[in-house]
């Protein structure tokens, strides 16, 4: 999606470690007004799928996901990160190693809210080592409904989870891959 | 607003300790739908308010603040909760008394996103204790930003929140208002 690397080129910072902030416009502001051009996107490369909900995870999921929902006219539900208070009774829950946050947790899904005849598409903003997608999966197919396939806005390709997730069989389109970036220079190269 | 109340006391359920658990649309399920009609709501109710940037905090509250800002034609902003090795350099602290998970919690935006210029509308789906609320407040003041007002999906009306924040000089609009609930029967009162 050009729109969407001309961003990055624009206001994207590569940083030590083989960070892309992006958090002026992806995950920490929202450009509402680019989101919505995700939902387009996004619509048209999943024109041909029957999709009942979409699935996401928060925190910097959910934005992308309620925005891009409206054009697929389904709910969203977020997996929770945490167990609170106000989730009882059962929930799928899948364990996720998350490369930002250096960590590992588990993340849910009431029951109630995945059910076998569901028709789930993936929404997220980052796809790297493939870790939260996997976990992602993991609770769709345990819950029984079918996985139509996951939205990412942005991979990184030159990490192993794009590879992975597509070979574990399922449809990923990512808006920006980027194969390659450089911290000294700030240079991102997008996969064509 | 008739439609959330009506859509409360359908799918709304009162649990012990004063809980009431929306999360079949409001916070792990979402309605994309309902918060659209939030949207006109909320954009009606500010009027005549000049707001370029919409506040919120994670998680639930990123949902309800995105969709939202479809009608004011602003970005949207999210408080982080934890520290991420994504966050680097200078950021507006305020610490959070969570009553939904029963912790204390700092709250962070990077001062690059709140601006002395702002004008700000605050958005989040409670407001029982109002400590997310005064937090984000406090955010809004530390930055040097205008605070225009806060737009709240469901306010508890029988905890203290709502009189401290209105109290506190703050323009408060909740588009539900509980002022009382019974676990035993399930009923919801609304104030007129």
């Amino acid at each position: 999606m050009e729109l969407l690397k001309e961003r990055i080129r624009k206001d994207g910072k590569v940083k030590e470690g083989n960070v892309l902030k992006v958090d002026s416009f992806l995950n920490h502001q929202m450009d509402v007004k680019l989101f919505i051009e995700f939902g387009k996107e996004f619509k048209k490369r999943f024109a041909d799928c029957d999709i009942n909900k979409i699935l996401t995870i928060e925190a910097s999921g959910i934005g992308v996901a309620c925005i891009v929902a409206q054009y697929f006219d389904v709910p969203v539900v977020f997996a929770k990160k945490n167990q609170t208070k106000n989730i009882a009774g059962d929930t799928y829950t899948s364990r996720v190693e998350s490369f930002t946050h250096g960590k590992v947790y588990d993340i849910l899904v009431s029951k109630e809210y995945l059910r076998p005849e569901d028709k789930v598409l993936l929404i997220d903003d980052f796809l790297a080592n493939g870790a939260a997608l996997l976990g992602l999966s993991k609770l769709v197919k345990d819950s029984g409904a079918t996985l139509v396939g996951a939205g990412i806005v942005i991979e990184k390709g030159f990490q192993d989870g794009g590879k992975i997730v597509r070979e574990s069989g399922v449809r990923v389109e990512s808006l920006a891959i980027v194969d390659a970036m450089d911290e000294k220079t700030g240079t991102v190269v997008f996969r064509e």
